[in-house]
């Protein structure tokens, strides 16, 4: 079968590998249906490879082709979300819904054990307790939405619910990637009253708006936080969703909170440490982390089949498997939000 | 009237000084009844205080003798509990319940506009937001509990709620001063389970257990760590209360807590920064700062007043306002936990 492998910084090619097979009886095999580049897979683009060989992706909607003899619930010819994590479903913390704390847990894709869906065909660890078959044939209009739950709205969902965002809240975004654009819907659906948008990308911001937001901010650094305080009173919002994870996303974050506010970070950590006094005298909350998307999709599946929230606007551009080394290109390069696949 | 002056790094005297009085309409004069020794003021008496002749103390009971013309609800001869800081009573954060960023708010005692409580009388700022005119007389056996809801039990209370202490929850309490002690009550009131307290005072310890502690921890730093992993079948404590403000209490906190858990700190933070990708990647929250004691008293009053919480019970020595540089003394040297003073 035919996956993309990373070799080096900036060389990504798709070559033919092993088939997916079964190896544990709680394994299945997926043929990947639609799958994506994400926003964190570009840091391996660019800062090179986990391993000299690294199978990429963590994305992925599919069919399951085959079951191990000690999977119950997921059956032969399902279609079925992949979380960008694989969970037993039966420990303390997937008991708990983070399942991104799994005992027996790994993501895909980012060269541990686990290979990756930007591919003909992934074998699934824990099948039951990773994947959420769904209630629907392939549908083509819903499936960059439900595509999506696999990682970019559950991501986007993880930083408004630890941002903690109430009706009639006042709420920035910060980063206005696939990750920041799917913070602004769940942001809105959560009832927030006012959702700044931080960034500069025009058709990312036309698009946050279409999705809710109520104000733009398009300076960076000093400047758009006092922007920010500007629009809010001189306070500063009640929730920050940082969808970035560097170092000045998080100065950001912290320097546009207001006292007794919170932080929801969902951008992956490339910063050492977050400042102490400062959140402390102000009261401000440090949370989130890699979303627990597969406790999320209860929740957001029936807004996505109704229509309600349209998240699959995100992707801006589809291909095949031979077409990924262009994908990462053109969203290394920023001409793409975030590409689609369709193997 | 009389009033304790820090003067220099362990040089706290008492002294004569100007009558408190009426500056402004919103104020009130009140008359100490009881007042104390805050942990947070041996940082004054080691490091030095914040300028050359502070006013010392920020917790006190008081009796209402004089009100401003524009005082509306507190009134003259009233028994009143006066929180650490003042607050306005009517900006958007008091509002909130988050009175210590009062917009026009600050500490008593610490060097400020502001005086402190350890003297014969003290002026309150903005008196109907900031006191808390209580439904009782003085009653000796219950003015120990009832003063410790200016600061020490409420800030307790903070570190459990912040730390998102549940019922049936495992907690830890980092540290067996009076605040510690107080987050056990915290914890034990909100109905934890499990209460690890991490000291290594003897008497503490047992005071700490008769409050509700069900594990004691005397090791510190890897090992202490080590050893709340052990207590927690290897996951660490869904909250831990962080009742200490220094550099090793929030790396222990950091290194006890499990994935998903919170840290609710209230030791005033003298370390520069908190880890940035280790509690990203495990979803740790870090919250909590300086305790709303006035938003609490509502909540906590009525245990107080039934004597089914006693944190008054922290306070092992009493002394007269001379007595008070003997109780920093004593306090330094650890050979008391927490000193009441009757001026």
């Amino acid at each position: 079968m035919r996956a993309t492998i990373m070799y080096k910084p900036y060389d990504v090619g798709i070559e033919n590998v092993p088939d997916a097979a079964i190896q544990e009886p709680t394994d299945a095999v997926i043929r990947i249906v639609r799958a994506c580049i994400c926003g964190s897979d570009l840091w391996f683009y660019r800062d090179g490879p986990a391993n000299d060989h690294q199978s990429m992706g963590h994305e992925a909607i599919g069919i399951v082709e085959d079951v191990g003899s000690a999977v119950r619930t997921v059956k032969p010819g399902q279609l079925v979300i992949m979380p960008f994590v694989y969970s037993d479903g039966s420990c303390l913390f997937c008991g708990e819904g983070l399942q991104t704390a799994c005992v027996h847990g790994g993501t895909f894709g980012v060269g541990g054990e686990a290979q990756g869906a930007q591919a003909e065909a992934l074998r699934i660890p824990y099948a039951d307790g990773t994947l959420y078959p769904l209630p629907v044939e392939p549908d083509e209009a819903l499936m960059p939405s439900l595509l999506s739950l696999s990682d970019v709205m559950g991501t986007g969902h993880h930083a408004a619910v630890t941002a903690r965002v109430q009706p009639g809240g006042t709420v920035a975004v910060v980063g206005d990637g696939a990750v920041g654009l799917c913070g602004v819907i769940a942001a809105k659906r959560l009832g927030a009253e006012q959702i700044i948008i931080m960034g500069h990308h025009d058709e990312r911001i036309a698009l946050a708006q279409e999705f809710g937001a109520t104000d733009v901010v398009r300076e960076r650094g000093e400047e758009g936080i006092a922007r920010v305080r500007e629009l809010t009173g001189g306070y500063g919002v009640k929730s920050v969703l940082e969808c970035v994870g560097t170092g000045q996303a998080i100065e950001t974050s912290i320097g546009i909170v207001r006292p007794g506010g919170a932080v929801g970070r969902v951008g992956v950590a490339h910063y050492e440490s977050l400042p102490g006094p400062d959140t402390f005298f102000r009261n401000v909350t440090i949370s989130g982390g890699p979303a627990p998307v597969r406790a999320y999709i209860e929740d957001l599946l029936p807004d996505v089949m109704a229509g309600t929230i349209q998240p699959g606007r995100v992707f801006d551009s589809t291909i095949g498997l031979d077409g990924v080394p262009d994908g990462y290109r053109a969203m290394d390069e920023r001409q793409s939000l975030k590409v689609l696949i369709r193997p």
